[in-house]
């Protein structure tokens, strides 16, 4: 049966690959862009009418001030699982327009290639999630699972309702494992997932001295903020990166054997990363799988900003009354934003007994499914069969973002799957977005094969 | 004859209260505004005129680019010693105009105050200075030595030419010593004047990492210029603003004796300071002339700025791939720039061994005339004759300047000696700047009788 699932849908999709890619085509000329406020009620009609057409059952949700989500669903009423697919329907701006090779919303293809705004980000990722259904219902293969959509126009402006949007269908939403589709596949062609991600803080710290910038004549009298500033992140990390606060690294958990064994998967061409940023040497002293536990296993504490007096030309002789420091904090593993928050609060309490301000951000949660589980399990083999080759699978995205809401509201760990261009020549947010005909339809071929399997 | 003197002076200054006024009022009425290019030549060509007329001889001296200075001088061929007279006719531009009560370059008179741009600095100073040429003169009293006058019309925009000045007239300006008049007296009502000053250093200091700002997911990879930046400013100074660089303190000499019995002089009100910069507390912990020491007799590092990565509001989540640094290094007693620089290379190239650029910009020695010279001597007790009250006199200006120069080029340690009114209600550089007609009219005594002492 396996083999018989997977030749089916190749069958399928070679038959009705003319379909398939103008359907895409469809929903790549309708611009859709949230930061503009272009053609979103359009689109999102454009994606219900499609989805409703496949038997997905749909509706339209509405917050007020908010672009409309596209919700929908197949429920199997003697189903035992649910799986939700997230994507999203708004793209990029796509300026400047001189430096793209034919019409952003016309999408053409070239060589086999479909050039558009959204062809991967995430137009591309969302239309294979619903024709991998079309597929199925096509070939009259009953799911035996339930599976949902959320489908939200703003993730390209922050995503600033999406918690809002869980929130109010919380069970209408619930499920036991979320997959989103709205990345690619490894520069080197094999599939690639992701099976969390980085918990997040974004912190700004502020130290006041006198009430004004001083004549820095007066500097032995006058507390210099910027000194102070420099004093106290001093003691916040050290020259090895090591965070000093106290406690910080009590939950820190060590990477499972499985996470190692994933991370071998993982090809990481330092000679390339070099050349890609520039730099002599990344940080860590060890090599392959080493290294990337610490790109993807450590907590982080980053400063993204320094501010403090006379930012112009030349030389102006004055002791700073202000200095700030943005920093951002990761979260990995076990750590809880709260307790990490509890204990940074405390550290800038008993290191800084002068006038200071520190603004804590909206924190996120690190997110993570661990390897054992089904759905990772099943999507590794799926992946294999229709790419013939092993995932890229990364126990943890290097960076942060709302995954973990998924779990968090709805109970749905999630798990991000690539069905798009590979990062490095999709040309996402850039101009020429692109995603290969072929790289769409094993896109198709690798959802429909998890709905089937999952819960089989 | 010392009564004498002062008596003489002080019944041709009263007999003639009037002309000395009216004339320095003529002098406040032309524009001179540098910053602008308003009225210099005019202004210049009135003050030489003026000078000739005393019987000053005098040349208006020129270099390309620049505008004019004037030079003065009285010569006494049997004179054995020389002062020379700094002063500067440029003024600061006088907007805003709206919270002026009379017009600045219509000078009135209101409760025995001149208000006028320029009334203190530095066109009231100056001119008490060469009308107290006129009142030795008219009195037929003659000088025992010669005075020299030097009067630039570019102080307000930062001397730019005052060095090449002095290089080009070496010879003609060559004296014992120098007197700058453009200060105040003190806010106390007494005398006051400054042995001298800070020497200084601006540096600039420059972190380079990657080749550009990078997210900060990849933190443990790539190099934080601004971390880096942390560190090794917290090298450099710790938190008892001890400079940590070794070999800093080699000569930075104890106050002497008559230093500190000078500061005992030295009105120092702490309640007043901490109300005027808005502060808590002063950083050193001693108090009174130990507080001075710690403000005059330390060198400094004080950092004037900190630039790096992301200075809009909220976050961004990078890695900055730059972060720098803006100094300045004061410099006290006997420490020797060059020599001071050299152990400041030596650290920045000894604590990191990344991309950092290091910008050092044109050095000033510190300057310092002994509280023991004759000229001092002189100074201390004509003042107390004339103001019948004792001077303040700093051993040390909290500041840095060019006083250096009239060492270094011309062999003529200068004082400065302050004839406008206090700092404190003088407005120099703001909307109602003003001297007391009792100010002025101390400040020729003053200057008279010191031309007449010195050399007798």
């Amino acid at each position: 049966m396996a083999n018989g699932l997977v030749e089916t849908l190749e069958k399928y999709v070679n038959d009705n690959k003319d379909t398939l890619i103008a359907s895409l085509q469809d929903f790549l000329r309708i611009k859709s862009i949230s930061a503009q406020n272009i053609g979103m009620e359009e689109c999102a009609q454009f994606l219900k009418e499609t989805m409703d057409n496949i038997g997905i059952e749909t509706k339209m949700l509405r917050l007020e001030g908010a672009f409309p989500a596209v919700y929908g669903e197949i429920i199997n009423p003697t189903a035992e699982k649910t799986l939700l697919i997230y994507g999203h329907y708004d793209v990029q701006p796509p300026e400047p327009l001189e430096l793209w090779e034919s019409d952003p919303f016309d999408p053409v293809i070239r060589d086999d290639v479909i050039y558009a705004r959204g062809a991967t980000d995430d137009k591309g990722n969302l239309w294979a999630t619903i024709m991998a259904v079309k597929c199925l219902v096509d070939n009259d293969i009953e799911l035996p699972i339930n599976v949902k959509f959320f489908f939200e126009g703003e993730e390209e402006i922050g995503s600033p309702n999406m918690k809002a949007y869980m929130e109010a269908h919380q069970e209408l939403m619930s499920a036991d494992y979320t997959i989103l589709c709205d990345r690619g596949i490894h520069e080197s062609g094999r599939p690639q997932m992701y099976l969390g991600n980085k918990g997040i803080m974004n912190v700004e710290v502020t130290i006041k001295g006198a009430k004004r910038d001083v004549h820095s004549g007066q500097a032995p009298f006058i507390p210099n903020a910027a000194w102070h500033l420099v004093w106290l992140l001093n003691k916040l990390k050290d020259e090895n990166d090591k965070i000093l606060i106290p406690g910080y690294y009590d939950r820190v958990a060590k990477p499972s054997e499985e996470d190692l064994e994933l991370l071998k998967s993982v090809p990481f061409d330092k000679e390339d990363y070099l050349k890609t940023y520039q730099i002599d040497d990344i940080i860590p002293k060890n090599e392959g799988v080493d290294a990337l536990v610490s790109l993807l296993f450590q907590p982080t504490a980053t400063i993204n900003g320094l501010i403090s007096g006379y930012q112009g030309e030349g030389s102006k002789t004055i002791v700073p009354n202000e200095a700030t420091a943005k920093l951002d904090f990761r979260f990995v593993n076990d750590q809880d934003p709260e307790e990490c928050k509890a204990l940074i609060e405390d550290f800038f309490r008993k290191n800084y007994d002068g006038d200071i301000e520190v603004r804590y951000d909206d924190r996120r949660s690190p997110s993570k499914v661990p390897p054992s589980a089904e759905i990772v399990k099943i999507s590794i083999d799926a992946s294999k069969e229709v790419y013939g080759e092993d995932p890229v699978v990364w126990p943890f995205l290097d960076g942060s973002g709302p995954l973990s809401l998924f779990e968090e509201i709805l109970g749905a760990p999630p798990i991000i799957i690539g069905l798009g261009a590979p990062f490095a020549y999709a040309n996402t947010h850039a101009p020429n977005e692109n995603i290969s005909v072929d790289q769409y339809l094993k896109g198709i071929k690798l959802m429909a094969t998890i709905y089937q399997r999952y819960g089989s």
